[in-house]
């Protein structure tokens, strides 16, 4: 599980049980745990801080400053460090986490300010920080984000020698009248996708269960195993304002832990659905292996992974070409229906190929 | 090692070799990382990115506001999460966590505006989760600072299931004209300091080395080695506005890993060096003790622990009187001499008790 808890939406989130479970990852306790920490809010909430769209992030109002308001996300790698760890490939992992946060706040419409990052070792090898926080830098920089700050810790006895953990916190700013908002969400709007290039940075305690070490560099696709399950996570910064400037965007969803099912229902109107059509994109090959080797059912498949939709915008049916016109991998890969009673907000319709 | 890399001050820290390397902490490592940031920082640098009083946190000029600077650190609670986690006590480390990054950008003369969480786990227990997110969010209302969010994220295999880490960000605001600058400070000026109730949270590892695990329920002083090992970092908050009320605060800082040695050096200019005299101030018993368990050296034991001082105010020698008779507890700890060439910025003269 990887779960920003800030102000998640009313919907009951369904327990994956299966593999996941059983890779040491218990969705039923983190919806628990997000259960208590709205509680929290509950009990008392900063007169400045403001609903957010989806909880992807958290919306705070300056304090004398009317016309916009800060976002923030915080967040980790998940285990995608051990893959790294275990292969000494730091490289990727700034970025995996920079790129991630930079889309939680887009969400949002947000512009990045800056970022910290958190390095936590078990023994700390200054040459592999460096190299660590050097892609944090180097990612910050692509979208001219202040790298700001951060905190290296060595914790012996909490981290293997060999281990770390990655974690960052990102903010930005939006104007409060370009916040997006999900009542202008209806039925017949198109869901524009923009496309994943592997696990991103979710799921990874089920695929290190599934492609177990000694397997990582064997060849797959056109290169190895590790080179799929390390492939970068993407900034969609570009693309979407990249869309934007040809097309109105009404909301958008982070493709992130709880898959297509649980990220998109979060930034839609209760009385709208998303229907998803799997033959419209296609699934990358390390997931279409994950699916295939821990046999997982469609629930879980889109649950655990983002199953090839990286990041997802909602437009009119009318600016759709524009949209896909405008990025290229960009696909309509769904549409808005009218949504009664009690029915699910995530529809998918799986494709033959997976 | 807890380390804040943003834009530390030029002066060469000294590798503590010792004890504290023995327990695995390799603070001539965390030397040399911070170098490789500053590198990376050198390398390219955020327009709006201003230079900051002692690299306690980073300032973020907000565009279009020319008055104030947003301030912002990320921190963790170190080891100290163990021995939390091995006593199941995990009401207070929320507190210490936000009290930490509270006094960070105090030093900055920042008032917090808003709080991210990250608790990373091996096995998510919802209640334990709320438990901790729940002692931030009672630190985070203590200040009137917003809880905005958080990530929690369950890592099988990187965690063990009874661990946890705990890290986070906070952001706050200053206006420009009230940061503190070290230029301000000249010979003569006097050090007021602000008790420490423990070790806070740093020198965790070689605590936990010195006392053992077995060792933790026996009895010291009014309570237990736990209780002592677990006392609250306290926010210096509502001591340091209560002091600037009074009396006009030139720079400060907050004594955290590296001590005092460390510490006030980056907020002095380089033409002045602090004296501290021991015997103005009592070491917390728990400090104490563990300079006798370790047979630690001055040069040690000022760097790994606070050895009493949690918090250091310089003013003036007229201010003096009613900085230390504005707070109980706060005590005239040291002074401002001239420094010149290459001497030590910060002398320490033990007192007779430790």
């Amino acid at each position: 599980m990887a779960e920003s808890w800030e102000n998640p939406r009313g919907e009951q989130k369904t327990p994956a049980v299966g593999r996941y479970a059983r890779a040491g990852v218990d969705i039923a306790a983190g919806n628990e745990a997000v259960a208590h920490y709205r509680r929290l809010l509950g009990q008392w909430r900063h007169a400045d801080q403001l609903d957010a769209v989806g909880g992807f992030a958290g919306l705070f109002r300056l304090p004398g400053d009317t016309d916009r308001v800060l976002v923030a996300s915080t967040d980790g790698v998940g285990t995608k460090v051990l893959i790294a760890s275990e292969l000494g490939r730091f490289g990727s992992v700034g970025a995996d986490l920079v790129n991630h946060c930079v889309n939680d706040i887009l969400v949002c419409n947000a512009t990045p300010l800056f970022f910290l990052d958190y390095l936590a070792v078990g023994k700390l090898d200054a040459a592999v920080a460096a190299e660590i926080v050097g892609g944090c830098a180097e990612a910050c920089r692509a979208h001219d984000c202040a790298l700001l700050g951060g905190e290296t810790a060595e914790m012996p006895g909490l981290y293997r020698r060999d281990h770390f953990d990655l974690a960052g916190t990102i903010v930005g700013t939006v104007e409060r009248q370009a916040l997006p908002n999900p009542e202008s969400v209806a039925p017949g709007d198109v869901i524009v996708g923009l496309p994943a290039v592997g696990l991103h940075t979710n799921g990874y305690s089920l695929a290190r269960d599934l492609i177990p070490p000694t397997q990582w560099n064997a060849p797959f696709g056109e290169g190895t195993y590790a080179d799929a399950l390390l492939a970068e996570h993407p900034s969609y910064y570009r693309a979407v304002r990249a869309i934007q400037a040809v097309a109105g965007v009404k909301t958008m969803a982070h493709i992130t832990g709880g898959g297509l099912l649980e990220n998109v229902s979060r930034t839609l109107p209760q009385t709208c659905k998303a229907i998803f059509e799997q033959a419209r994109w296609s699934v990358p090959p390390i997931e279409r292996e994950l699916v295939w080797r821990g046999d997982l059912g469609i629930e879980e498949r889109y649950r655990v992974f983002n199953m090839g939709i990286g990041y997802t915008l909602i437009v009119s049916l009318q600016d759709a070409p524009a949209a896909v016109a405008a990025v290229p991998g960009a696909k309509v890969v769904g549409w808005i229906e009218a949504r009664s009673g009690d029915e699910p907000q995530v529809v998918i319709h799986p494709g033959q190929h997976e």
